[in-house]
């Protein structure tokens, strides 16, 4: 007996499409997580019909966000964030906060598998009502931030959440990365011998607003002061970064809870400051100025590949290029010949 | 006394244009490090007549390309790559092979900061003539491999070196870009204890083909034999990645320079193998592939940003959708129809 085969994607647009933007952008506004969780796999979607209806609702609640304060936490897999982001998101919570939390997991970024665990690596934040936490894949993207962070942060925002967290994953370019997309770099390092504190390197700590030494409990903490001073040290070498605010270097446990309340200070105290003299305002106004290019040219890309013309061609043209009868610049350029004449 | 302003643009543009094309392919034929040199600078240049002379220079260096070996290390800062390259360098000059390393130093992402101190962190192999050295700054690019990365590769098997090897930093994604540029990867990790193992993510040792755990000497010895056990364990989780060939894992210290002979026969029982199942041969095809690809979505990019009527409007649709007057989406939709109409 022979069924049609079930295409996943068309099944998947088609549950989708039960739903219209302005349902879904009632119920983000009505805070309800399911529409919210479901808006945000519609932005991550590369379905034309997803992204266009992604747009619309976009479009809608651009005008109820902007109001919670975007916080990246980025630091090297195996130090701590997640146990940071539950501590701290609990400590939250109990102020009061209403707290959103989007996590990424590099469980394999080649074979772009499952996200199984991650609600589950923060449970007690996660039984809180006034947190929300979503899970992406990061697949593809550098440190998790992809081009659906900052729009799904938009759309928390419009559910009335007053914290945004951004979770991303590795050192150096995925902090810049996470930059571009919140107000506040929180990087967390490990607490780290001698020679290894040479890595110190510039152009990780001149991207984090606040530099937080994790694990600081029990015998560690000595190794976490010294670390703690180290980075104050190589921070005291470099002029504060372009905010003008000079970044806070400090410890804390997730475990026994010691100097969380501080990370949240820092942070707050970081917001207070930016404001003050403007810069906080000059960043997000930036961040939109980057948005707009990266979009377009994001947008460009998908219509290059997406042109009969080019399509057509490229596989000939990539197969030359690999016969080493053409280089692979003169296979481009002749794709973008065919492109720019279509 | 008025003299005109010195454009530092325009002058090297000069200094470059003084060698011809054939005389830039000529030294580096007849293995000359000076043009070489110069050759990767060329290659890593933005100016459009520098490129221009770059592409000569690659189309008749590249049929005397693909010979050498290439291999990526990477790994997160301060695991000690420099020191294994170092050592393993100086093993493989030893040996009577020709090496040429080039290396990023993330020194300031954010201020494209100088990279002093490469060469010199490889005292012993800068002093070999077989050895070939070459820092290039990582501003802007994922983990370190640039554009420029691979036709740069190209050029020092041009030049006759048996082994190209590139250093990455940073872990996960860099690992991902390092596998489109090398036949081998290596990744560095530190010896951890017991908590920080449970990090081993599938994505990041799903990348690598051979992994060395670093600094296995002195009172290290038995955390580095846990770690290696560890990511022994994780890989037996996992059925091989594309090339069908288990990743080994392996201990190594640059200082003692216990298992660096081990690394090199792991990278050649690599080589062998691929050879043998014919993934060598295809995995450089596929980055051929990729190449057409990259360079075509580059060089769109450059076209795009370099459009007359795209660079009038750009500010002034980035400046209405920072004031919420138009959706990121919306205008870079007007910019791709600017472009596509010019």
């Amino acid at each position: 007996m022979n069924r049609p085969a079930i295409n996943p994607a068309a099944s998947r647009a088609t549950a989708r499409a039960a739903m219209s933007a302005s349902e879904y952008v009632q119920g983000i506004l009505s805070a309800d997580r399911t529409v919210l969780g479901r808006a945000i796999t519609l932005l991550e979607s590369t379905l034309p019909a997803d992204q266009a209806l992604a747009r619309e609702v976009l479009s809608c609640c651009q005008p109820h966000s902007e109001k919670a304060l975007r916080i990246a936490v980025t630091g090297a897999p195996g130090v701590g964030k997640s146990s940071l982001i539950e501590t701290l998101g609990c400590a939250l919570v109990a102020r009061g906060k209403r707290l959103a939390v989007l996590t990424t997991d590099p469980t394999s970024i080649r074979t772009a598998g499952s996200i199984l665990g991650d609600k589950t690596r923060m449970p007690r934040l996660a039984a809180h009502d006034q947190a929300f936490i979503r899970p992406s894949p990061s697949a593809g993207a550098w440190g998790g931030i992809t081009s659906a962070t900052r729009p799904a942060m938009l759309l928390c925002e419009a559910a009335g959440f007053d914290i945004a967290l951004v979770e991303t994953v590795g050192v150096g370019q995925s902090a810049v990365a996470a930059r571009d997309v919140a107000d506040i770099v929180l990087l967390l390092v490990s607490a780290s011998a001698g020679d290894e504190l040479q890595a110190v390197k510039r152009g990780i700590i001149e991207t984090a607003d606040i530099i937080a030494v994790a694990k600081a409990d029990g015998h560690a903490v000595p190794q976490a002061q010294e670390t703690l001073r180290a980075y104050r040290r190589a921070l005291g070498l470099y002029p504060p970064g372009p905010s003008g605010i000079r970044a806070r270097v400090l410890t804390c446990s997730a475990v026994t809870g010691d100097g969380i309340s501080k990370v949240w200070e820092a942070a707050e105290a970081y917001h207070k400051a930016a404001t003050a003299n403007e810069y906080f305002e000059r960043n997000r106004r930036h961040q939109v100025h980057l948005e707009v290019r990266r979009t377009a040219e994001q947008a460009l890309r998908t219509d290059f590949l997406a042109d009969p013309a080019v399509a057509t061609r490229l596989a000939a043209l990539q197969e030359a290029a690999a016969c080493g009868t053409l280089t692979p610049w003169d296979a481009s350029q002749e794709l973008i010949k065919l492109y720019r004449s279509s």
